[in-house]
């Protein structure tokens, strides 16, 4: 219960960038759009968030999708991972304030998470036998919306759906030993991903904030990524094709720590709302 | 035609081994299956492979599926990546004769490869622009059966639905440069795969062969696998769920070398056949 309410006040928060991005009063102005994915019965669906109405939709949200007409409050439904991708992708060192000594890179430096990473908002981290150094990652995530092969920075923004949060849970001692970070950062639950994606952002100027048992530990502007979404999904396309679905998940600012079970950590980006999860 | 008939010398190798392992002629013996994934018309089957006689299956190759009573000549079906996987993944350094200085490693070392890398028998290696060293890497695939998570190693025997032929492309400019092997070993193409899967051999002593236009250039047993297949599907499995289809490659031994336009790259291993790719 106090879970939901948590969720509708990130989707609240959320709404004073509906109003200033535009609004069913200002038709000139690009709409706002939120989507979420949920479980309601036995059954995993779409919906269109409006205010706090849940609008179910039917077929796939990358196509124009049609409302079904069933609704349901917002704070009563089950979220779930908000789309389903063939592949997750993540980059690396794309904040100055997350280098340390290092040199930026020259471009994009890439990685994959397995399916099997991803997380559920309000989800539970679980941290595998092996590592003592589990650290949270909050990101700005990119959700394709369309089959990007070799396509320019410019084509690269049709193909860009939305955009949602992410955690790129790090385990920082496998990641120091291991030759690549399959384990590091694809271990079962590392990948939260939510609560909803947002279609109709400015997402190169967010507010990203994440919190650990309710205390700021990173906070900074997306306006600060070294490599911005369109560049990231443009350099992508050059070589691993991009299917609707996808994500990337796009770096993370600043400095971050290790939990531990029992920990609370919220990812909130302006717009979009808290990706909360517990730790165990 | 041309293509067929190689691919068809190459089922017909297998059945050796079929004779070797249990035959209809001794019931008592573990029986060797062969499934193929493939397209008739504008429809993707599975089928079961017997002598030159494919037969249509219906339903996940995983459950028990049924024939449908369809049945096509070997020679003239066209055969796809030979299961549907969620996840791919690799292991590096697995056999001593490719690890030059390097000591051996105290666990498997995994890494991804995405679903978009992967090609089909006889596809064509698509060599992505900025790399001037693109190497072939012939090794043995497992493919999981059932979802394994914290298995044993008794256990995963059981999660091992089969084996198959892989080539781990690798782009070794990209693998020496990138942070991570996202483009060096996932870009498009860089997963041939096939062109069957085989299931009741003894996959921990089959011979491999790769052959760069019909020279060889790798040759070894499975039997000299640092970590075998059961203890790599363990290992995996105390972090990362597999589920039915995924698949693993399991490394490669001796050393490789550069692939270039107009090149035919070929993996054979007993029982299994040839996968066998253009290079472009």
């Amino acid at each position: 219960m106090t879970m939901s309410r948590r969720a509708f006040v990130g989707g609240l928060a959320g709404m004073t960038v509906l109003a200033r991005t535009g609004s069913a009063q200002d038709p000139a102005a690009p709409a706002v759009q939120r989507y979420v994915r949920f479980l309601t019965g036995e059954r995993v669906v779409y919906g269109l968030v409006d205010q706090e109405t849940v609008y179910e939709l039917r077929g796939s949200i990358f196509e124009s999708p049609a409302r079904t007409g069933l609704m349901y409050p917002f704070s009563k439904v089950k979220l779930l991972v908000p789309c389903e991708p063939t592949k997750v992708l993540a980059v690396g060192r794309n904040y100055a304030s997350h280098l340390g000594e290092l040199p930026p890179p020259a471009n994009p430096e890439l990685f994959y998470k397995p399916l099997t990473s991803l997380l559920d908002p309000e989800g539970t981290i679980i941290i595998p036998p092996g590592t003592q150094d589990c650290h949270f990652e909050g990101e700005l995530v990119a959700v394709i919306g369309k089959k990007a092969k070799n396509v320019s920075v410019e084509e690269a923004k049709t193909c860009i759906f939305g955009v949602t949060c992410g955690n790129d849970v790090s385990a920082r001692d496998f990641q120091a030993n291991d030759m690549q970070w399959w384990r590091a950062k694809g271990s079962d639950t590392f990948g939260p991903l939510g609560p909803m994606i947002v279609r109709g952002l400015d997402y190169g100027n967010l507010l990203l904030t994440t919190r650990l048992n309710g205390e700021v530990k990173q906070q900074q502007s997306t306006r600060d990524l070294i490599f911005d979404l369109p560049t990231i999904v443009s350099f992508t396309s050059r070589y691993v094709t991009l299917l609707p679905g996808d994500v990337i998940y796009t770096g993370t600012p600043g400095s971050t720590s290790a939990m531990k079970s029992g920990d609370v950590v919220e990812v909130e980006i302006e717009g979009i709302g808290v990706l909360r999860n517990t730790v165990k």
